[in-house]
């Protein structure tokens, strides 16, 4: 019988499950959690095909994950606001108490930023995992663990919300409909915006997104080009656009396409330098750029009211489930493309 | 004998002296000014030599010059803040006044904008100029009208630091010591900046920012690069960043060179696209881009206050003055890159 | 048979209807309407049974309404945007094109403001009317010229809640479930406040809110004082208090109850001083207080936009409906306190 | 010999030097200090005079002053912004690093603060004090330990003036002459307010403001109430009106005074209720009310770059100076209102 049973990448295209010792509570304001549920980000493929993404590169083993959800199984001394027992959110990254960016209210821009699944910190995959009390956030009785590991994909939806600033009667473009411009198009939604346009190169995405999960009030596919962009929005310039690709053309498109003093939002980062980019219009406009890193005080908290209120619904994201013994296949289904988003159940 | 002798771009490289009507008051809100002190910019020697800036294109004769400060000799019925004798500074583009722009406080992106010497609007160069009074904005005596013409160009510089938020203790990084830069950093020290690096490639100019105007207390010449910028910064990172020079590689060493959170302004159009443009860097540190488009609402009158409380000197800047008989003269100088700022007075 | 048939408050008690001249368009911006639907507020009854509201006195006969509806049947020969047979919601208030307060976004503040059936200016209960065609908003197909009598006072509401920032996950406290605190907590539930706590002393009037036009989620009758007002609340700390009743326990009941950081709204104003007012507590918790005077740029489209969208439903605030004829009945029923909401039907 | 010589209020009206121990640090984040330099803060006077302050009541013996400045003499093991030797101003307020105050960047409203000399905390009236590393500013060459004592109540104005946004071209209106109302006066001049009118009911003391410390522009004495107050600025309307004072009469003048938009913030708390307050005048000019509670991120650090770059001067506000072992003389010094700040030396 395994301890701690968790999934591990070894090296690039190796992942394997292995035991490794319980975690004991040390620091008083911290909990034990059991781990119940994962999702499956973009960034542990990154890790599994390339053995890096963006600057940070596997050197050594690391347990995988970072998108849970579980239950309080014990607490630090003094630990107030949780109970053993308790649904938790687990939200990933633990920045530094004495940091500028965590007195600021910006700790996602912590220097000495601890985040699982980012070398060389240990991720979520295994049965229990610690975590401060303030870094969980209470699921409601009727939100499930499922939901709950889907708030850590949501909290960037949130965070690029609240950048944007939108509010209703916004109009909002979003570009991508993977799993994070989803969650962008419904959180949009969800802070007021009365017309979102949501734009991907396959038909079947934007069918999901327009019509199954009704997060997005008109669609548009980019195959052919963007030139026909505000035709599909009947003409609006949105005030509002998000990149969740990391692709040139779209982030271009998406300023041409704002009216005068409308914000872009990068989210989805894909390289660190872009060509082509539009800073003339940007000026004749004065639109204004913003960068979306993670998030940071309180996204997480309304994310889980968000879906707690019924205003997101997520588990229309969740196309695959696997077992924790089947975290490989699922690594693999996720990598080959084939899923939204796949969770893995903690260890039995 | 001449009624309202004006200074006329024909067509590229041909600027004449020609008679114009004098111009009659209509609308009773408008004010008839004798122009006396008119500063020449970057964008009219583009017209002179290119026939276009931007997307504006010359193609009929128009009378230049926008930089102007003058007299009132004759006021509408209905003007009841200004009087025949005041000097004004006057605010050359006129918005209309039932566009969302203006209702919202953002004239500048009017997009009925008539802007003086922007093709087909006639400038300020001649004898009578009409203006609305509440686009004139009063002298007190101890300002100049030469101090006056510099209020269109400081306007700009205003404008970018009200963008930027520029407050107490902000470091602050401008690039490019021409003019608009010169007045970039004398406003981000007026607004409390209490440190400014100004960066140019050549030294005269930054002994001018530095040490003779003492706008910048830090200055860097990046002819052999970037990489010592923050060395000469004392290892500073500025939480604002102003580009006047349009150069690519002055935008991304200003990004790079922000702390977290920290804003970049762009105020030197130069092109329309832009490569290599660090938006990886924009995601990880949550900067904010911004771009500037002339000035708006209240700009005018801060610039004029800046002047008058002695905050910003502008009268360092001017190195060559020019009779109204002598503009030919005036735009040749200024085209061969003799000036920082060249003005020219009204005809006598 | 009647030009232009209109209401007109003689003096304090004395309604009639008499002819007046059909107005002529004379600006080329302005367009003439056929009134269709016009609300009662409260300010009219003031004016009828007082004289006075505020600072404005009745000193001669004046039409009155402000609350209007109707359909064009004439443009100026500048309108641009609207046509013959186009259904609009009429902004009353006209300010000056050439103050600071227009120019700066914020024309409700404007001291040459020609506000409708605000003495001397005359109202809109009348046959035909005049407005600048940018204060007019066309409404879609499918919201009716009552509904568009209904814009004003939810442009009332549009403002306060901007003013608050009211953005998803807000808790919101409002104070007086008359027709103006029912339109504020159906827009702070439309710009995503998840909690809406209404409070006044008559059970049917909260009753409306919560049940029958859901536009809050919970409430409190206060007539045997405010003690409990948290516990009805769940024990939140509502971020965001409104007050739309004027009365002193009310709005200190609102900032003792608000979280730190939080702010209270003034919308209804009642006297110009208040005793008791909870100064140190607001310096305790750093709350802010701001205070509301009609609405300005944007709020009128935001209004209709929220009715177009199903957002607020105001069709169940009327109460009562009259003809034209009917005026002086209308009146007299809301004086009585009988109605929420009253509608008079244009002429015949 | 003694170990830890400490001013401690035994009781209303008794304030006797006793010995305590030395404390040691435990937490690695922490140093001690040798505090050099204490100013004396109106509510130290309300402690030894009433044996209360606001809400907080002295129950058992206290040791007193939170304005202090001091040299480092130990640094715990994972301190490493600071050395010992180093001169830090010490910022007397310990947030819980858990609270949500603390981690939206406003921890002066964490509810488990612990703030020095609000009982039952002891204050920094001793030799030795503990203080986590990021709680003190490092003192430039050039600053005195003198001033670093000043940086408390300086840091109080540097809240009030971030919160009321000061910039360039301000005109504020400053009530109360006292220690926090001269370096309120001092810090908006500093923020670029270019108009400062003082109030207050002495005329030494306005003199002192006006012409010696040339922190205010313009002055007004109350004394004979307020209906001269805008004649003394020119006729011009503040944008911002900060008391100092807590009296209502002061409160309401500045309302009364304020432009359109204009902002109020209440730094003096006096009494937690106010009557006359004209909450309508704050609707019909939209204006805004903020409270003031101590001062949070970043504000201490601004205080010590507002007195390193010459912009406030603090050293002529202090007119008392006392050995450690005439504390006692100190206090009564000050409650009979014969100081403006009075500072003790460090135990010898």
């Amino acid at each position: 019988m395994s301890d701690n049973p968790s999934v591990i990448l070894k090296r690039i295209n190796e992942i394997v499950i292995e035991d490794r010792p319980i975690p004991a509570i040390e620091d008083p304001h911290y909990v034990k959690i059991a781990i119940k549920k994962t999702g499956i980000c973009g960034s542990d493929v990154h890790f599994y095909t390339d053995g890096c993404c963006g600057s940070f590169k596997l050197e050594s083993p690391m347990v995988l994950g970072h998108e849970s959800a579980g239950i309080v199984v014990e607490v630090g001394s003094e630990v107030k606001s949780l109970r053993v027992g308790d649904k938790v959110a687990c939200e990933p990254g633990i920045p530094s108490r004495y940091s500028n960016a965590y007195k600021s209210g910006h700790y996602n821009l912590c220097p000495e930023m601890a985040f699982a699944a980012t070398p060389p910190i240990d991720g979520t995959l295994c049965r229990y995992f610690l975590l401060p009390e303030d870094f969980c956030v209470k699921l409601p009785e009727h939100v499930s663990l499922e939901e709950g590991a889907l708030v850590e994909p949501l909290s960037v939806a949130v965070h690029a919300a609240r950048l944007a600033k939108i509010t209703f009667g916004d109009s909002v473009v979003v570009f991508g409909a993977g799993p994070v411009g989803l969650l962008v198009a419904a959180t949009a939604r969800a802070y007021g915006a009365t017309n979102v346009l949501i734009v991907d190169i396959f038909d079947d995405k934007l069918t999901l997104a327009k019509d199954t999960l009704q997060v997005a009030t008109h669609s548009f596919n980019s195959k052919n080009g963007m030139d026909n962009l505000l035709e599909s929005f009947e003409g609006k310039h949105p005030n509002v656009s998000i990149d969740c690709t990391g692709v040139e053309s779209c982030i271009a498109a998406g300023i041409n396409a704002l009216a005068p003093r409308g914000v872009h939002v990068q989210v989805g980062m894909g390289k660190s330098e872009y060509n082509n980019f539009p800073l003339g219009l940007i000026c004749e406009k004065e639109c204004i750029v913003k960068g979306v890193f993670r998030y940071c005080y309180n996204d997480y908290n309304l994310a889980v009211e968000l879906i707690a209120s019924g205003k997101v619904e997520v588990k229309g994201l969740v196309t695959h489930r696997f077992k924790f013994t089947e975290a490989v296949d699922a690594y693999d289904t996720v990598r080959q493309g084939k899923a939204i988003k796949a969770i893995i159940d903690g260890p039995e």
